[in-house]
């Protein structure tokens, strides 16, 4: 360990693209501040990427020889007794697992925004880092820049919270606020947000949700205290958000937004079972115009979180991006080194698996769209169907009565998304039912 | 110090009204959870109040006698070796200043709300907890049940932070929503407030920025690293504002917020002094309506911080009253137990006395509106003012033409407050102008 004297902590880094490159200039331009506010100062000592040759150019850390500081050899780094602090910016669970626990082990705290690993096997890695007494952060794992962590690790310690509401994939929130403001379709929306770079060329993760939804099953392992993982997440992707959903929307006074949701429900009567459930899903919603998570635009984020005691809180700000997400990290980095320096850690508590409750037993509002023969009786039917499965209605439109077709639009009440399921089978079959083009949940305001 | 094996946390509480109250209440109802998730518990063993007779029908934290919890003798509270942790609720600066003095020096950890106190003399007491190696934790002394402290201390220590614009005193925010949404007066939606709760018999603190500046001082001193005292904080108040300013920032799409506005300035050229100068101010401002601070409605209180790297952040939810306000303070008892516990604890950074820059030289951009003759040439005359002092105008706008007087409005570029206090004494002097009515400073989108 560094003695007082020397505030120099030594970093190895795994992993040099977007966040840590921008990671290696945050700290050459903040480490003056960073010495004089909090006593310490980083050396980017190694740094350990795939392919040496796409590294020629970057600049080297503190002025070294660039073969000094760049290796392939990820393992060396970590199993380096000068190297004092890891931080991990590979990406998905291997080698990354295996590389932060032998840095555990061999007693170096580690930060790390990588959200797929904690997911997945988070458990595991905080308990190994409370066996060697050091520090894993990830502020950046959870909501990019939007400090979420530490509120939901330490400040609402003492909270009850219900409920876990969140815009927290900047791709989607970009496309659906293209779609929205100007008219666009998804294909078009998704084709922009790949030119301007905030879109892969494989969108999958981002616009199935799974981005997301890794999310979610992190804030909901801390914000209930239960481990949920990245399987237990219910997901629903906006590729079948049509122009029509959005535009029907509006007229409602409502905007779609992906959101992830993470709620905790008291333990089912009668079960024998005094557990409470958790219930992690994510799917596009229709969300009020006056609910705050509404005016969250392009590829900004924001968690809104429902406590007993707090009320409602909302955080909001950058949830990707390079150096957004490089000051998230170096926020946990200094946090971990004067933790190291002190000889002092904060566990990350510890829970037991999560009792999930499956998607078919968590109630919502819905919002459908189909088109019908334009016929009497067929309102009359469709409505029937409803009500046979216990569903109650709280609006209805009709659009494009051409004489041969109708457009209908249906805002339920709350119903379980297994009476939804049974309703929609039903209305399948009706045979005046053309098509049920869309059913999206709806945020009741 | 208790063991690991006693789980039991013997609270000393300062104060029991409003908030202490509630905190109790929620203690007895959350503390099986808590002992679950954070392996301690809360008995609340002694509270003093002023006035014993008050609390004759308080439900005693676990079962006690009534004379053996409540006390009017604080000293005797703190002093006890029997007591762990202290919270302290009663607010002002003294006799809460040297109650959390005594509690520090004996090695009991302390958790206050007290902005009035922490704004005044904040820097002695983290100077003594640091001292005494124990916690001060004070999340609910800066926005209430909106985590903000501990993004400020650990979350953003990595951080560059421009600027913090604060909603954070609900009763103006409460008035202001009122006039706005409901066309009231300033002194109709006062009595309002007072008659729901929300505003005091005295309103002062709350409308004249008062309650405010504290906790923007706390903020400023956290984010910036310097000490900022209540002392440093420049005011004014709402009560001048009227229905005619708030339907005038209605039609140019903003909205009238009372905003606590902490900016940090790179050190002035030319002075010979490298010390970054910071300023503090509350004002009512306009703000544009596509501003995430301008969605924020009647109590809600919210904080939007720009950071070099991390962008624009905002937190927002309840920023005062009983439950959520004690929801925070829980959460700090949580924090500084397990600390506690565990013998460690987290100093608050310390930095020197912040250099203040006076307001006369903070930039802004501004709204006046004056009567004035209404005869051609009173328009080139008042633009003619702004143009001798340097200042562009942005728009501009005349009502209630009746050939007698004229109302005009202007929307300036930014310019300096020594600039505007100029301008305003030329455009007094005129005698075309009846008078100005209002002069609101005006956020940029």
């Amino acid at each position: 360990m560094g003695s007082d004297l020397d505030s120099t902590i030594r970093v190895g880094l795994l992993g040099c693209g977007h966040v840590g490159g921008a990671l290696v200039s945050l700290i050459e331009e903040r480490n003056g501040e960073v010495e004089q506010s909090a006593g310490v100062r980083f050396d980017v000592t190694r740094v350990a990427v795939r392919n040496l040759s796409k590294h020629r150019d970057t600049v080297v850390p503190g002025g070294r020889n660039h073969e000094d500081v760049f290796t392939t050899d990820a393992e060396s780094i970590v199993n380096d007794p000068d190297i004092d602090l890891v931080v991990e910016l590979i990406g998905g669970v291997e080698p990354a697992r295996s590389l932060i626990l032998d840095s555990l082990k061999s007693g170096k705290p580690v930060v790390t925004g990588n959200k797929e690993l904690l997911a997945n096997v988070g458990a595991e890695l905080y308990a190994a880092a409370a066996a060697s007494g050091v520090d894993i952060l990830f502020e950046a794992a959870a909501a990019g820049a939007i400090p979420i962590v530490r509120p939901l690790r330490e400040s609402l310690l003492g909270e009850d919270v219900k409920r876990i509401m969140g815009i927290v994939n900047g791709t989607t929130n970009y496309i659906l606020t293209k779609m929205t403001e100007e008219g666009a379709d998804y294909a078009a929306a998704l084709a922009e947000a790949q030119q301007r770079g905030y879109a892969e060329r494989d969108p999958t993760a981002d616009v199935e949700g799974y981005d997301a939804g890794a999310k979610a099953a992190i804030m909901a392992s801390l914000a209930f205290g239960v481990q949920v993982v990245a399987g237990d997440v219910y997901h629903e992707g906006i590729a079948g958000v049509t122009a029509s959903d959005i535009a029907f929307a509006e007229r409602f006074n409502h905007v779609i937004k992906l959101l992830a949701v993470a709620q905790r429900f008291a333990p089912a009567e009668d079960s024998g079972d005094d557990r409470f459930e958790v219930g992690v899903t994510v799917y596009p919603a229709m969300v009020p115009d006056e609910h705050p998570l509404a005016s969250v635009r392009d590829s900004f984020n924001a968690v809104f979180i429902e406590g007993e005691a707090a009320g409602e809180m909302m955080f909001y700000g950058r949830g990707a991006g390079g150096t957004p997400t490089a000051s998230a990290v170096l926020g946990d980095m200094i946090d971990a080194a004067t933790n190291w320096k002190r000889s002092t850690f904060r566990p990350v508590p510890q829970g037991p698996r999560a009792k999930i409750r499956p998607v078919d037993n968590i109630e919502t509002a819905y919002y459908l769209n189909m088109s019908t023969v334009d016929s009497s009786g067929v309102l009359a039917a469709v409505a029937g169907a409803f009500a046979a499965n216990g569903i109650s209605i709280r609006s209805m439109d009709q659009q494009e009565s051409t004489g041969e077709t109708a457009r209908l639009s249906f805002l339920t009440h709350t119903a379980f998304e297994g009476q939804m399921q049974s309703t929609i089978a039903a209305i399948s079959e009706l045979e005046a039912v053309e098509e049920i083009h869309s059913v999206l949940r709806v945020v009741e305001s």
